[in-house]
């Protein structure tokens, strides 16, 4: 061995206030090991330890296990005699032993993917030790007996071979408790404990051909090695294929001094944060428990009391117990230990300003001793990280950069929808799970048909799936759950529009559409019932559960201001209302980035007018139909068009194919035929015409209007003539006309070329002409493909990238609940690419495409208003590559503009 | 205006065996005038005339109409003066007028986009002069209302304004008809004509406010400006844009003398070929008639006799006319005008000779006087083609990338499949047309359920669409005709893969199976009726028809070898069954590109196995049916080994949806739960689960094989296994294994995972290895966007271009009939996008996929297996990108062949 190698340092120490490495020494220690390092090191009194370096893990790799130990042996030793010394316990020794921990820790975290020992030192004498020293031989008999199992599973590998297979170890449990006739863990005696670790040790010695490893050294060579092997074990491997982390990082290996908050009625252990997690307040609280184990706090077994004394008191009050009572049985740390509580309070503050971000800390007292075991950024609700991020800025604590950083974009759904009442909501009983279609809280009694929706004061629609039909119950409605469909699912893009709570593709639901019910797991659920949706979640809870409105804080509105600062890329909104227009435009909006015009041929008294020019049998009565749906379009346009006064306005021309609009069902194909004075059998001939067996790639978008080029006349013409109306009234328009799904130069040529020549016809007929573009979707790959020949042509792209990632990928978004679920849990797809834009496959394309247009028109308006619009990941990436604006549905406005900002401050675009 | 301007050669003169132009000359004299001058110049007696050049075309743009007329002023009354000279006839005179054509020529043929004027010259007075020169006063009146009409029209703009609108003067003419109570042109009298003139020549001055013409040199002057003012026509416009040719290019204007057959009984028109056009037999041949005009041989009016005597006695004898008769009635050209028909032979060999190749000749004798008025490339069966190309070149006329290019690769199909009659077929009635899906001739009793399709000795089976239960009844029905679904529908693809007739897509055909008869145009028929079908144009046709078996040439067998001298891009085959491999082998494919698994599970015995496979609720339900299934795919997989010994079989893993399996009439799904003894309910509720709304877009593909790995592990035991059988028997496998629908990289890893692991147990289970491969179809767009990074793990890629267009443009196959006819027609889209592959776009993909794979892998192995495989122009494109091989159904594999050559002799690929 050469001398340098001798002289590197590959064991890291810390505890006592210092330590040998720091928080910037992640690829050396592992995320774990160099946060401890640097609590440590700043004064906070964590467990003592060390961290195996990362490197050490690849010597390992190349010299095997002997040759490791050789190098490591005098190291190590030193570094469990530090601890000791610090502990004032041994390793190993029959009345005070020193337990120890040994965990993974991977330059980033990887959840669970490797082994990780804990009670290590554990052996048959000091087992004893460990019983007397908490005077709780229950508890030192069961920490043996996980020890031998978790060893034993670890280390020396004896776990089922495959899932069917029992584990060794609970097969014994299970046939203690038989014997016993218990059913829970914790109603083993201790004999019973004793038991099975006389058991336990039989396994390993028939397992092995070994006895189970007293000699604590032996113990904890053994878990190091494991650690180490586990880098290439089988699920760290699929992790890091999965995420692209290289196998030379190598896994650091944390070993740290066991502490135990349940040594008597001088320990105890709790958790508690920096500031109120659920305002933002910036308020210290928290939970303990005397003599208990973490899980004991979070179990609900006993009930934790409150770290600080005005915490202690608020909450005497909303369970309704008396000061007395409270200060007797409940007292807070505060009171109880307040030199313990003194001391927590100054970490945290510590902390909190170390860490710049609210501090979410777990603590143990042992022996009157105060030990923190871990701090991490706090979770918080939408409302407190705002505040909180406010708070900080105010403060100084951070600056306006950061004070966005720390902003989780998605979060702000939370402030813009109702939610459940916390309280009521902890009752909640789920029945079943579907996808988090559009956010909010709901609760309603439950209805099956769309024109039933106001059959109640508050309803909950339930559907299979939803059609445009039922657009107006689903306006009415508290809430929207359907059994089938996905995220972009026509019930998800609706509500999320309308800023309805809807879960789609609930597949346990079985609707039973004659009797008016649906099943679930067996229990049946009626019309009228109360049903709750949780649509930021995906629960269907059984029952009512109080909601509470939304309440849009000061704080907010300094967020949204501040982030005006940053955002360059800027946000539109997908509305087909003047209310919805409205409302975006409150939120924020520059602009409506797609108005679909087919949801306004939905409206009573105007889809029989739709439905008599589909079944025209020729273009003249087309026309006719057409000539009266013209006026009723062009006040459609008008409404908008006055809500986004002085805004662009990107109109699409109709889209989906014709079958979305005639009745499928036989009541309603006859009201048709007897209003059209046609027989029953033409409507249902039309109607079966009509029918595709593909038709996301069949009959719509622009195909439509080059096979019926007066649709598209008609459309051009309420547009155009709406825009001269307003203009007359003084009010400024900027319309932008989209066709859809143009695949060919000559389909957009076809269309631009009816666009163009009525507008022209009706400037002459009005004598007054507007400024307006005419510009194309990109949403079949073959347009990307094209884009610079289109580009010659159209005046803006705006990327449709729920039919692109369709396209792209060749998944139907309405039937990929069929393997979607199965991909992403096995990692075959990392995401859902109709949520988060696909950047590998479907972004390079819009780059292209982007790219391409620009090269032959560099400034070129460039957009994108599929569902990708209001997803914060996927506005980085449309940002990040040059985009001018994303659009989304209105209540996704702030999420989208506050992504822009993260975008512009992380990348400068 | 400048010396040198003055100097150009405008007007380029031909006739008298001489000519200022030749064939090179195209761009500046357009197309028919470059060849007009070029057999003049060789010696051939064209109807003398001149070519004003394409850049004067352009010059008339720049400088106006009195600019155009100073600058050709003298040059025309020359040239003129120079036709006068050789007819011996005077332009505007009237006892012996000079008549004169004014035709366009562009560089390229654009057929019907530009303005032609016939008869100029006549007037009140030249027409009296033409009645007696031709001793024929009808014809002479009807030519000068004939040339009023189209100079009006063409030149003086005289013709409706919309399609509403009538012909002013066809409605004169229908006024007349009505009056006289006749219906036909031929039925006017002499005097008609006369009046006719009288009321044409009143629409022209009420339409122009200007008398007609009578100058000769006005109605010259008018029509050379008429014809260059159309090369910016709308037509004319429309097809430039349509084929990218730029406006710069000009027409030209050829004047020419008229000359016509129907001066008397010394004059004649006839057309003639130099070889047989049917057999391509190295006999001149043709038809003529005396006294008539071009029409009157064509019309059916009177019967032509032939040129030849040979041809003449050959001809008396089929339509049992004896030689008395014959020599008396009907004699040859060669009996009646020796020294005329001397002069033609001549001519006709003359011609042969200089353009290498069987001609197709138009001729007029005027008053013993013989011209040869067009020459061109004659049109020729597929049979004819073959031997023609060969005789010329076994006579040295070609040599061998010569003759190669002389084949049209589609015509060959004619080679291959039966044909009708051609005398049968002549008294055919057609009722109705469909897509051409697979070609050849078919005869046979109507059916319409695939289990009576051998129900008659030969049967027509008659579906909506079919589906892979069908199979058994197409492979035994003579042809098949479908009422919907396009040209790569399920029937069209099975059809062309066996060989069989096929018509998709015959929407006029109303199909009423519970009284088994179809409706066409009001029409019933009935099962059992006789239907025939041209697979090769789409005609059906009612009744029985005789149909011609192929019969393989020698010359086919030639042609056949001498494309294997050129051909570098393989050809293999897309064949399921052994019977299909064993017949492309014949065909001479190298390999097979495409064994779809899929259709092995529909023959019966099976298709049960695999419905319980697909109705078992849980894994290992499923693998008990496997278990079942896989001695069948083994011994499939085993014949097709066989028959390719030595030769790649690529095999796909299953790709179809699952739905595609389960029964759908209540009688088979009783049947079938019968069978597996469970609930009619749990069979009716697997078949509803496994609907999609867009199933092209589902669960399909490896996202079966990933959700279902024990399906893959299977089908992969079932290919190794057979191939390690037959390896035994020392017969030569090489397997490659293909994964569909490959859209991320997971995805094909992980299936390779499965066959790579199941292949490594069989081989240590036998002791023995082979060599496989694992490839990729590439068919989702995303594949082709990330191939770089799929090319790192596949050992081939092989382009799925159905599908790949299928999402590139979001063209559903199945619906695209919606939209497609009018698309075409439209002119929005050229071609068929599923017939020939689209260059610009889907072939951008396959180019780009091709090149990114290339980089990371260079010797990536890259096919194609999509219908494409067996298009000409798909396949040159596949050869031009550099791939390595096609691969087609077993009868479009010459065609392949041929193609593949053809694209190495003219881009060296």
């Amino acid at each position: 061995m050469d001398v340098m190698e001798a002289k590197k340092t590959r064991i890291f120490k810390f505890g006592a206030n210092s330590a040998d490495g720091d928080s910037d020494m992640k690829n050396l220690l592992g995320g774990k090991g160099a946060n401890l390092a640097e609590m440590s090191a700043i004064g906070i009194p964590v467990p003592p330890g060390f961290t195996i370096s990362t490197e050490v893990c690849t010597e390992y790799n190349e010299l095997g296990e002997d040759a490791l130990k050789e190098l490591l042996k005098n190291d190590l030793r030193d570094a469990v005699a530090s601890v000791e010394g610090i502990m004032g316990a041994k390793f190993g020794n029959d009345t005070d032993p020193l337990l120890l921990s040994v965990r993974s820790g991977a330059r980033v975290s990887m959840p669970g993917m490797m082994d990780t020992v804990l009670n290590l030192g554990l052996n048959d004498v000091s087992v004893v030790g460990l019983a007397e020293k908490s005077g709780n031989e229950r508890f030192a008999w069961d920490s043996y007996r996980r020890f031998i199992q978790m060893y034993g599973s670890v280390v020396l590998g004896l776990k089922p071979e495959s899932k069917d297979d029992m584990d060794p170890f609970e097969e014994v449990i299970d046939h203690l408790k038989d014997k016993r006739e218990i059913t829970m863990d914790t109603d083993f005696s201790v004999q019973d404990l004793k038991d099975l670790v006389y058991d336990f040790k039989d396994i390993v010695k028939k397992g092995t051909g070994h006895d189970f490893p007293t000699d604590p050294w032996e113990q904890l060579w053994g878990s190091i090695i494991a650690v180490f092997n586990s880098w290439n074990g089988n699920r760290a491997m699929y992790y890091r294929a999965m995420h692209g982390y290289p196998a030379d990082w190598g896994t650091a290996v944390n070993v740290q001094a066991m502490v135990f908050g349940n040594m008597g009625d001088t320990s105890g252990t709790g958790v508690c944060f920096t500031r109120d997690a659920g305002t933002g307040e910036d308020q210290f609280n928290g939970e303990y428990l005397i003599n208990a184990q973490g899980e004991d706090v979070v179990s609900g077994v006993r009930t934790p009391q409150q770290i600080t004394k005005i915490g202690s008191e608020r909450w005497a009050r909303l369970a309704k117990i008396d000061e007395a009572e409270r200060a007797a049985n409940y007292p807070s740390l505060e009171e109880l230990m307040p030199e313990i509580y003194k001391e927590l309070d100054s970490y945290q503050q510590q902390l909190e300003d170390h860490y710049r971000n609210m501090q979410d800390m777990e603590f143990t007292i042992q022996d009157g001793k105060l030990w923190i075991l871990q701090t991490r950024n706090g979770k918080r609700t939408g409302a407190a990280m705002v505040k909180i991020a406010m708070d900080l800025l105010d403060d100084g604590m951070i600056n306006e950069e950061e004070a966005m950083l720390l902003i989780e974009p998605y979060k702000l759904d939370e402030l813009l929808h109702p939610v459940f009442d916390p309280k009521a909501i902890k009752k909640a009983n789920i029945i079943a799970q579907g996808l988090p279609a559009s956010p909010g809280a709901a609760t309603g009694q439950i209805v099956f048909f769309a024109e039933d929706a106001d059959r109640f004061r508050n309803t909950i629609l339930i559907r299979m799936e939803t059609s445009p039909e039922d657009l107006e119950g689903m306006n009415k409605a508290r809430g929207i759950l359907t059994a089938r469909g996905g995220m972009t699912s026509h019930a998800a893009v609706v509500a999320r529009g309308i800023g309805k709570c809807c879960i789609s593709g609930a597949g346990a639901l079985k609707i039973d559409y004659k009797n008016r019910k649906f099943t679930v797991d067996g229990k049946e659920f009626h019309e009228g019932e109360w049903l709750s949706l949780n649509g930021s979640t995906g629960n269907i809870i059984e029952g009512k559960v109080a909601t509470k409105d939304p309440e849009l804080s000061g704080e907010f509105a300094q967020l949204m201001k501040l982030s005006d600062k940053f955002s360059k890329v800027k946000v539109r909104t997908n509305a087909d209302t003047p209310k919805e227009a409205l409302l975006a435009r409150e939120f924020g909006a520059e602009g409506i980035g797609l108005t679909r015009t087919e949801h306004m041929f939905f409206e009573s008294g105007r889809i029989n007018v739709m439905r008599e020019m589909i079944l025209a049998p020729h273009e003249k009565g087309r026309r006719r139909a057409l000539r009266r749906l013209l006026p009723m379009q062009r006040e459609d346009f008008e409404g908008i068009f006055e809500a986004m006064e002085g805004l662009p306005v990107t109109i699409r021309l109709l889209d989906p194919p014709l079958h979305e609009f005639v009745p499928h069902q036989l009541a309603t194909q006859k009201e048709l035929a007897e209003e059209m004075h046609i027989s029953l059998m033409a409507v249902k001939n039309k109607v079966a015409e009509l029918e595709e067996f593909n038709p996301m790639l069949g009959h719509r978008g622009c195909r439509l209007g080059n096979t019926y080029p007066e649709i598209t006349e008609m459309q051009a013409r309420a547009i155009i003539e709406a825009a001269l109306n307003l203009k007359a009234k003084g009010i400024t328009v900027k319309p932008e006309i989209m066709i859809p799904l143009v695949g060919t130069v000559a389909e957009f040529d076809a269309q631009e070329k009816v666009i163009r020549t009525t507008a022209e016809q009706i400037f002459k007929e009005r004598k007054d002409t507007i400024e307006y573009l005419v510009g194309t979707m990109i949403e079949v790959p073959r347009a990307a493909v094209i884009a610079e020949k289109i580009a010659e042509k159209a005046d803006f792209f705006s990327f449709g990238t729920n039919d692109l990632t369709q396209m792209t990928y060749g998944y139907s978004r309405d039937d990929a609940d069929k393997f979607m679920p199965i991909y992403l849990k096995k990692g075959i797809l990392n995401e859902d690419p109709f949520k988060v834009i696909d950047r590998e496959g479907v972004g390079q394309l819009v780059k292209m495409a982007t790219d391409k247009g620009r090269e032959v028109k560099p400034k070129l308006k460039v957009g994108i208003c599929g569902e990708h619009g209001g997803d914060p990941s996927s506005v980085e990436f449309f940002c990040s590559i040059g985009l001018n604006y994303v659009s989304c549905s209105p209540f996704r406005v702030p999420i989208a503009r506050i992504s822009s900002a993260q975008a512009n401050i992380k990348f400068g675009c």
